[in-house]
């Protein structure tokens, strides 16, 4: 008798995005001429660069003759891309991470999932709250957590506020925890810390032998070198933090599926006996075991980033996005909306209208003005009273939103 | 204090490949001068169909504009590609799988392994020996087993022979099992089973509740239609299988990355209070939540397959290996050797001449030869005293090949 895996079952109704692309689908197909703008789900929406394109041509082509195919590739990913992440993404901060502690892979939601596959049952998991709810569920099939309270948090999980009351400041956990996900810029409230809070985290982890699961998939939108583009910035994050990067929001890879994950030969975990094991090499061993890497022409694509040309083509992509977070904030705030974030991210994270809850605005601004956003309760309980907007789109689509925006609320 | 996964630790030196890889590179170092040719790794050689390549130019253009430009796709990839795999796959063969059963990914490797979130920790499950690695090792890491004993068999597993002696037919195991993993055309034996024999199977699964994981990767060397190209021509296997096919080993998608994994609607699994889920479900919130799907354009390039010229140039791929597989087996028995498998597979299974332990052939093949290929116990004890050759290279090669084994026979 083949028994399921249990804990699936304490999962929440749907995936936070699969449920608002329900109630899309469900608005478009009574109002099919309704014009609907999508700030829901963080999604790119301006072509790939065109050094991105010209990459994918020449890399195809190689498949064209025996001589130039390639089959397999490394499981971790190959020279020339680990390589080049590292040279530009660490070395030319002063970061000591070298190519070897890179392992490409498809995607960082994927990977902050799977990462869990080489950590016992046991880890006391803490997230922020709000937070991204790949980081929760991943953990909740895991099994490490208990079921579900009304407001939609798990028993065994450390939930840390970050709101307005404290600045969407991350503080310590009043008890021990093992693993730690903190992701900034931030997803959702598009808000950044400060290093001497990064400093805090990295320390207590360090005190407390635990690690940090950073998630830095919207660096590309710093635009202050002040705030830490790198957990390794802070020192001794080598010793206590795993890094996620992706190709995703700086790129426009959502649709064609390349990111990194950073694991420094330096961190080490516990068995039940006390003795040392480093993760690099269980993650090693879970990546060949599990993985087989990601199509060699999207790993040539993303290493065409890293040229001076494509450099250039995404800072101009990454600012276009900016400029609309600022034509977000300005529109909202014009209104005398409550926003955040959305300055060195592409999220703009504001106080519902009208003290409305999270979802009823969401129906409403779907109903009345037809544009999506994604409700904050979504990304946990303290999201509740708040609201994600997205600056992923065209600038066309930003002005009219903003536009439909100002007039609901006015 | 962060756990590892202990179970982790269980795992036996190094997954097979690299280990080959490892040892190559270190007869390499000290030959630089040899013309290696590798017959190990089950990696094809020879270039991607046209189609493919016209897919990948055609779609990658589309990223080129606003409008054509595309994000993140569905979760279970896009239904242009599921319903040319449903069609073409499945009901065009009489079989009743539709488009929303079919979970487009990144490789039968990785979904092998994956499929296992959903499944709890106490299924016993069962392997044949020999087998694919991947099998074992994913849950040994999982937790389903203990430790191994001296040949590699890892307590809590049920091995089931398939070897010269019972003419490599795996016969329903002693005791109950409820997770199945079956792979036919096999690897690595390349050998085939009855209808009749994937109906004991079937029927032993609907008697005791178990599921069959049956990885079908190598489906289209199958030269012979009494032979069943998919578990679901057996009478009731829709509902206890789950199907894992590939586009690796027919179109040539080693280094391109796709796959598929059929999970019919029709199964289910039980909870510990007795209570039935539907795998269907489960699998896809196990998706949604952790896999973003494949590239858009690595989807195209797979639906590119599907039509009659894709269809046209993957019989003619195959057609070659299949050759290839001829001739290394006629090649050997010429000498004497006992071969198996390489008719409806590309790979040729072998009694090591001379009675060497698999790793000792591999050596002196590897040394005197310079010939790589892959030794029998890799794959369970079961396989001493065999040992695997693949057919994946060019005609030259495997020609130069059958000169050299028979040399070192001789």
């Amino acid at each position: 008798m083949t028994q399921i895996n249990e804990h699936f079952l304490k999962l929440k109704a749907g995936y936070l995005f699969p449920e608002i692309a329900r109630r899309v689908a469900a608005f478009c197909e009574t109002r099919p001429q309704a014009d609907v703008i999508r700030l829901g789900i963080g999604d790119v929406t301006e072509p790939l660069p065109t050094a991105v394109i010209e990459a994918i041509h020449t890399s195809v082509d190689e498949m064209k003759s025996r001589q130039t195919f390639r089959g397999y590739g490394p499981e971790q990913g190959y020279d020339f891309l680990r390589q080049a992440i590292a040279a530009h993404d660490y070395q030319a901060r002063g970061i000591d991470i070298s190519a070897d502690e890179i392992f490409v892979s498809d995607g960082s939601k994927c990977d902050t999932g799977n990462i869990l596959d080489m950590f016992g049952s046991k880890n006391v998991v803490a997230v922020t709250d709000p937070v991204y709810p790949v980081y929760v569920d991943t953990n909740v099939m895991a099994g490490r957590t208990g079921t579900s309270d009304a407001d939609g948090r798990y028993a065994g999980l450390v939930y840390i506020p970050v709101t307005a009351e404290n600045n969407f400041v991350p503080s310590l956990p009043d008890q021990r925890v093992d693993l730690i996900y903190l992701c900034y810029p931030n997803n959702p409230t598009g808000t950044v810390v400060s290093r001497e809070t990064l400093q805090s985290w990295v320390d207590y982890a360090r005190q407390n032998e635990a690690i940090i699961l950073y998630d830095a998939a919207y660096e590309a939108y710093i635009s202050d070198d002040a705030i830490a583009h790198s957990i390794y910035e802070i020192e001794g994050a080598c010793n206590v933090a795993i890094e996620f990067r992706s190709f995703s929001k700086n790129a426009g890879f959502t649709g064609v599926r390349c990111a990194m994950t950073v694991v420094p030969k330096s961190l080490v975990g516990r068995a039940g006996d006390g003795s040392k094991h480093d993760l690099h090499s269980l993650w090693t061993r879970r990546q060949t075991t599990k993985f087989n890497s990601v199509s060699y022409i999207v790993q040539r694509a993303a290493a065409a980033i890293y040229t001076t040309r494509g450099q250039q083509q995404v800072r101009e992509l990454v600012q276009y996005y900016l400029d609309n977070a600022q034509l977000l904030r300005d529109g909202l705030a014009a209104v005398d909306v409550t926003v955040y974030g959305g300055v060195h991210a592409p999220y703009v994270w504001l106080k519902t209208p009208g003290g409305l809850t999270s979802w009823d605005f969401f129906d409403t601004l779907l109903e009345k003005s037809h544009l999506v956003g994604t409700p904050g309760s979504g990304f946990g309980a303290n999201g509740e009273g708040y609201f994600r907007l997205s600056a992923f789109n065209s600038r066309e689509n930003i002005e009219q939103a903003v536009t439909r925006f100002q007039k609901l609320v006015a």
